[in-house]
């Protein structure tokens, strides 16, 4: 099949198109690189978009939460990809959504495309990757893309910046029981949902919220004037989650109207672009064996107290270092 | 003045000398840095030192605080150095210990060294000389060293990068009269102190504690087992002032049992190390005027959506770019 081909084929929505155009794009083949990156400027997304970042602990409900979702969005007569962002899925074996089973009734209709996380690579790798399938699915015609995330390492920020709406679902529970939200997270949720509010556990839910409400009134808004979302669901009994879909939509009207929707989308691209550049540039600078002995040398020294970290510094700098 | 009897004197804890170092420190002439590095290898603090770092927001009295906090230390028996971290100062045309008066019985006795902030360079400069003037006070002696930020910027993460315990002062208020906490400063609080907690403020301040304790208890704590400290204080009345010293204690004292703070410290050279070299790195990286206008180039394609970022990339890590 031809590039001009495949690019027909995604264009034209066609799922086994899509599924072989992020094939190439997770490849790790420079040659599937070029490739990946040519078909990529051939496509091009017709329709707004939505896309949402999923994250939870494991157990929180996230393959349950996401099918309900997405079965939602299909009834409204929307098309719904979901993608994954999980770091963990080489050590454990298996990617969160390779068990399609999980996600039964969505993976099998039409106007949903499921695609399990890359397990090749390194976060950036992964993330890189599911930055581009993103894009190709938005070509392919979905209208809401779904980043779900384990919350492995740095994950969590990693699918933020490559959404317009980050949401995190959370245990039932009170007080002490609260599980605590992990360092750094509480600045990139948008919108906070309690799952598994069903049962004698609606009530701990409601409570749930009320403290993290009270947790959360005190920090100051991600965006002026927008402010983080509540709510309980029941993703097995599909309870609220129209109020969850809700939710979004008026999260992103009021981006829209703030003028931020757009301006975030390009910021987040130019921010890619300057990360893989210098992420780049780092790696091969820690990565040279002069540079490696050079700063281990002066790292020894700092630990004996020889040597300022600054003159380190001077002496690494001024050395013949290889870039 | 030789460098040697530089060093000496500085050893010595001569006041005069220790102020010509830090001037040293502090100078942006190439040459004076060389000599910097030089008196800074010659120099070692011969006993245990404490640093802590004070942020608030302007009006909330860090400077009554410290003058308060200094004074109850001299009378411990201990010598207390006031360094500051101020971004700001060169807007606001002086820095916010330049003026003395603020802090006249603090600075008139001889155990206390109080310097104003470097007004040059940018936040990592003058952060970089801090870290330094700060060796030079422990060399000279002092055994308290409080590091005062304003909070513009990333000041607060930079202080609370080169400092064993954060302290952050608020006012008193209750419900949604509490100010906001700044995004991600919640994360390096280790403790927190209501100020002006006198006559008919003092309940509101008692409210705040309680209110910021339920916005914490969610927080994973920064360190296993040593929570954030809360506590209200007032520095004019001088009340509690006692009570902020032992919170600081205590929390140096847990982090010595846990064997965190040798390994912190440490940690802070290496990583103050490796961030120097990639600022430096990086600050070539886009200074060049070849990179900034292929990268300039770039971002316009991406911005006209003619390519994604990872193509760019790409192109720019292919390019002849200069190091």
């Amino acid at each position: 099949m031809t590039i001009d081909e495949l690019a027909k084929g995604v264009q034209e929505g066609k799922r086994r198109h899509l599924a072989k155009a992020i094939t190439l794009v997770e490849s790790n083949r420079e040659a599937d690189q070029q490739t990946a990156q040519e078909l990529i400027s051939k496509v091009r997304s017709s329709k707004e978009t939505i896309r949402v970042g999923i994250s939870g602990v494991p157990g929180v409900g996230k393959s349950t939460f996401i099918e309900a979702l997405g079965n939602l969005l299909i009834e409204e007569g929307l098309k719904v990809a979901v993608l994954a962002v999980d770091p963990s899925s080489p050590a454990t074996g298996g990617s969160i959504l390779g068990d399609k089973t999980r996600m039964e009734t969505l993976s099998s209709k039409d106007e949903a495309f499921i695609r399990p996380s890359p397990t090749s690579g390194t976060l950036g790798g992964v993330a890189k990757r599911t930055r581009e399938s993103m894009m190709l699915c938005e070509a392919a015609g979905y209208d809401v893309i779904l980043v779900e995330t384990v919350g492995v390492g740095q994950s969590e920020f990693e699918v933020a910046s490559m959404v317009d709406c980050f949401l995190v679902l959370m245990l039932p529970g009170a007080g002490d029981s609260l599980q605590g939200i992990k360092r750094g997270i509480m600045e990139i949720i948008d919108i906070l949902v309690i799952n598994k509010a069903d049962g004698d556990q609606e009530k701990m839910a409601k409570n749930a919220v009320t403290e993290y409400q009270n947790a959360f009134h005190l920090l100051t808004p991600k965006y002026d004037g927008i402010g983080v979302e509540f709510l309980t669901v029941s993703s097995i009994k599909k309870k609220r989650i129209d109020e969850a879909w809700e939710k979004i939509q008026g999260f992103i009207s009021a981006l829209k109207e703030k003028g931020i929707f757009e301006a975030q989308r390009k910021e987040q691209e130019l921010n890619w672009f300057k990360r893989l550049v210098e992420d780049e540039v780092l790696r091969r600078l820690w990565g040279s064996e002069t540079n490696k002995e050079k700063a281990a040398e002066l790292v020894e020294q700092i630990k004996k107290g020889e040597i300022t970290p600054v003159k380190a510094a001077y002496d690494f700098l001024s050395s013949e270092i290889s870039r």
